[in-house]
């Protein structure tokens, strides 16, 4: 069997996970995620990864698995079931259901769900496939083991070892021992956390921590966590009914969430401890807590508007706790933090960056240790992760008994090809990351990121000059606009200066003999060498000249 | 005595801090910093406070005081001395070198500098100032205290409680104590990290930490740190010596810096261990230290040349040990994370975010407690932080004895007047950042950071149409550009829509009874809208309608 292991997204970042498995002639797609542009891909509204090479090969596809709910993982589905043609799709329920929830119907009435429950075996074409349980900051994320003739391979999917979830649910030691002892000639492992020390902490803990706070509390309780960490929902339902407070839901996505895991029997929220925004106003202080989102900054989720008193409903004042249970996001910290200053100007006592009210979904050095000794694995490929993060991840592959020459840290793009004996590299496919902007897709590239570098930090100056090329004047004055060069108080002394300087080119000009586009390119000439000397600006200039 | 206090910056912002202190007809200045532009304000070099009030008030000042010699406390006076008159500066021997050196010579000629030495009193018009010594992350730091008939009024200058600093130089608290007896009217204290547990450790704890990694190394080794910080400096020094290994001090701050420190006796560095750039090559790799700078990810520092293989001289490779001597800024994350990913993938060991290889230079919840309590203020008013840490820092004053109603949490602009009974505000005065882009200061406000945004998420479209007025027709195809908007391999079909649907928009213009303007205004919203539906984007747009 030929073996290949292409990877479009997930390698040195950490979004856009897809990867790509082929035996033979038949392909399966791991994973079709999306990422949240970093903060120089000005203007982008999401990167998905480059799919060509899965599109050449569309005929190969015999499905897409995908290992849990979060959007680095499932969010590229909008954007290519259509092209993929459709794959049948391999998830857990929940999984299932929230992208279901996400998708439009146009799309999701297309695709064909496979439920899966945990543990179980599937066959998808000629290869044998098993799902094994593992605990994430999400439920029902799930490794994925493919049988093949040299041995298994094993993709860990998000993990952290959580032996007392909050769904009671613990990660399958059991399950993973087996299918190591089978035999693993590949595992492809979750990186994350792979340069932090120790064991990530169980969900569990935070529970107590948060149980401890809202307790010793008095006026009202604003909770903010990620919508689709169900577990840490469930905790703050649990913590309500024991000491007798009301929840009130506050937005869309927390919202829907919460509805989509009740449905699915994934959340146990009773009725009664739910209140809706008109009733939570007659509710004291004491007996309410609000569930929210926007504990990375973004601007229109709850906690955002309550921080700049933009919330409909919810006005924060002096005796209100905000708890944000949750770590800024690599890249999200001045967001988070300008939060953080706005809550407590309004009086907020706030729980911030606190030992203990956060747990990472992410396994940590000792979590990834005992998962490859359970696996003990003749290849190791790290996956989700910076290189950083790559890095450690093969260092305790070492620690643990993986040959260096065994393991190997990819790029994107890379494609892998084993034997029972050999991992190499046996070629790259595309896996550029495609940026969407507005409503179009690849037709913004890195030049037009370029672009907007330059006009985002010197601005535009678009100058009209209408000449008689024969009598070789200006027939007016130059029209001069600028946008994001110069504040309007300034302007008018620029556009003076400005003016008599192209008039001097003009005169210029007209001694020579040349066309009016020379007179464009010298215009554009003076133009630059004028900013960049007399303020050392250096805008993007528009220059025409029209023929009168 | 008419006493009033006006902060120009330094409030809500860890950056640009000038204070000004009034009493009666006298004005004395504490520090004249600037500030690093926050990252969305786009193509901003510096921002700088408004020093409109004081220029009101020019016949008062009397002096200028500089608590130490960072570039937040020192940074404004190139801009500022010559509009202020080139008021006579008060500092220590170090903060006046670092400012000599970093000042252009037509600045520096023109000012007048008082060394002053630790502890000292000094008469500035009528009041009677002492200045006693505190420890921060640069040598020579000094409190302020001002002596006013209600009692004292004490400046802490940034500061930690560090009793074993290297240059065996500790914070003077028998002075501070003294002050403090004395009677304190106002407290003005350092509040950057009021939110912090604990102490912060000595400088003396890192430099043991860094002794342990690199006796431990036997390769290369690689320290960055902020070249103001000469404490740590030193310690790379000492420990070199110990070690028998040779320093190698690279790029020009660090160079500059380590020069002013050694010609005025702050640092104590034998010749014998430095070496030049052509020497260090035939220096073995167990021989050499490296100190460079670059640990905030600045683009032309030496970390960052050397991590993206740009550096002169310096290549790294398998073996090498960087140790980044600091903490990332807040904003600054993503930048020294691309850093250090880069750094591994280079194949040096990278220690980072590590227990025990940085100290911070501010003082934690323990060491403010303990400030405040040999103060013991009437009344307080926390500085030199974002909200949280100078609300933070409230709550200690609270916790020690200050009651509530004689702290304050102030804004930039807050005048407040003092009695000896009485603190309130009594107006404002301008304190809006000022914006410094090349060479003009003040000619960029907040509606052209504005117009920056849009055009680095939108970019720009240049439309020229050339219309003969009394025939109402275009006499060409309109001349269409773009940047930032598209990229240029679907920027034709982009060309051709937009062309024909502004000649239909030309020929509905025909049945009209309009003029120029009104065809242009058409033409504009007719883009605005085609954009805003066809691909969801909003350019910024300029049109201009040309009479042929």
């Amino acid at each position: 069997m030929r073996i290949k292991v292409s990877f479009l997204g997930g390698l040195n970042e950490i979004g856009k996970n897809m990867t790509l498995f082929e035996f033979d002639n038949e392909m399966i797609i791991l994973d079709v995620g999306f990422e949240f542009p970093s903060a120089d891909l000005l203007g982008i509204d999401r990167v998905i990864p480059d799919i060509t090479y899965a599109l050449e090969n569309k005929k190969k596809i015999k499905a897409i698995i995908l290992s849990h709910g979060h959007a680095d993982h499932i969010g590229g589905l909008r954007y290519f079931s259509k092209d993929l043609g459709y794959p049948p799709i391999y998830a857990t329920a929940l999984t299932i259901g929230i992208v279901k929830s996400e998708l439009p119907s146009y799309v999701s009435k297309n695709l064909q769900f496979n439920e899966v429950t945990l543990p179980s075996s599937v066959k998808i074409g000629r290869m044998k496939i098993d799902f094994i349980r593992v605990t994430h900051s999400i439920p029902d994320g799930m490794a994925t083991v493919f049988h093949t003739p040299y041995g298994n391979i094993f993709h860990s999917g998000d993990f952290k070892v959580d032996l007392t979830p909050i769904d009671g649910k613990p990660i399958d030691l059991q399950g993973i021992a087996h299918a190591g002892k089978e035999g693993t000639l590949l595992y492809l492992g979750d990186s994350t956390n792979a340069d932090e020390p120790g064991f990530t902490a169980s969900e569990k803990t935070v529970g107590l921590k948060l149980e401890d706070l809202i307790r010793a509390w008095s006026g009202r309780i604003i909770v903010a966590t990620f919508s689709t960490n169900l577990h840490r929902v469930q905790q703050v339902f649990d913590i309500a009914e024991k000491v007798n407070r009301k929840v009130l839901v506050d937005g869309r996505s927390m919202m829907n969430t919460i509805q989509v895991a009740k449905e699915l029997g994934y959340s146990s929220i009773p009725n009664h401890l739910l209140v809706k925004q008109q009733e939570s106003q007659s509710i004291p202080d004491k007996k309410l807590i609000v569930l929210t989102t926007g504990t990375q900054g973004e601007p229109f989720s709850g906690l955002t508007k309550m921080a700049h008193n933009q919330h409909d409903v919810l006005k924060l004042k002096k005796g209100d706790k905000v708890i944000i249970s949750a770590d800024p996001i690599p890249g999200n910290e001045a967001s988070v933090t300008k939060n953080i200053n706005s809550l407590i100007r309004l009086g907020a006592d706030v729980v911030y960056r606190t030992e203990g009210i956060h747990a990472s979904g992410h396994g940590s050095r000792e979590d990834l240790r005992l998962m490859m000794s359970l696996i003990k694995p003749t290849f190791f490929i790290p996956v989700h992760g910076e290189y950083r993060q790559m890095f450690a991840h093969c260092k305790i592959a070492h620690e643990v008994g993986v040959p260096e020459e065994n393991t190997k840290i990819c790029d994107n793009g890379a494609s892998i090809e084993l034997t029972k004996t050999t991992m190499k590299q046996v070629g790259r496919v595309p896996a550029s990351p495609v940026y969407i902007d507005g409503r179009n897709i690849g037709d913004i590239g890195q030049s037009v990121i370029n672009e907007r570098k330059v006009l985002s930090r010197e601005g535009v100056l678009n100058v009209v000059v209408i000449a008689d090329i024969k009598k070789r004047v200006m027939t007016t004055s130059p029209l001069i606009e600028t946008k994001g060069l110069i504040s309007s108080d300034f302007s008018s002394d620029l556009y003076e200066k400005v003016t008599k300087g192209i008039q001097e080119i003009v005169k210029k000009w007209s001694t020579q003999n040349g066309k009016g586009s020379d007179l464009e390119i010298m215009i554009k000439g003076y133009l630059s060498g004028f900013f960049s000397s007399e303020v050392h600006r250096r805008p993007v200039i528009f220059v025409s000249v029209i023929e009168s």
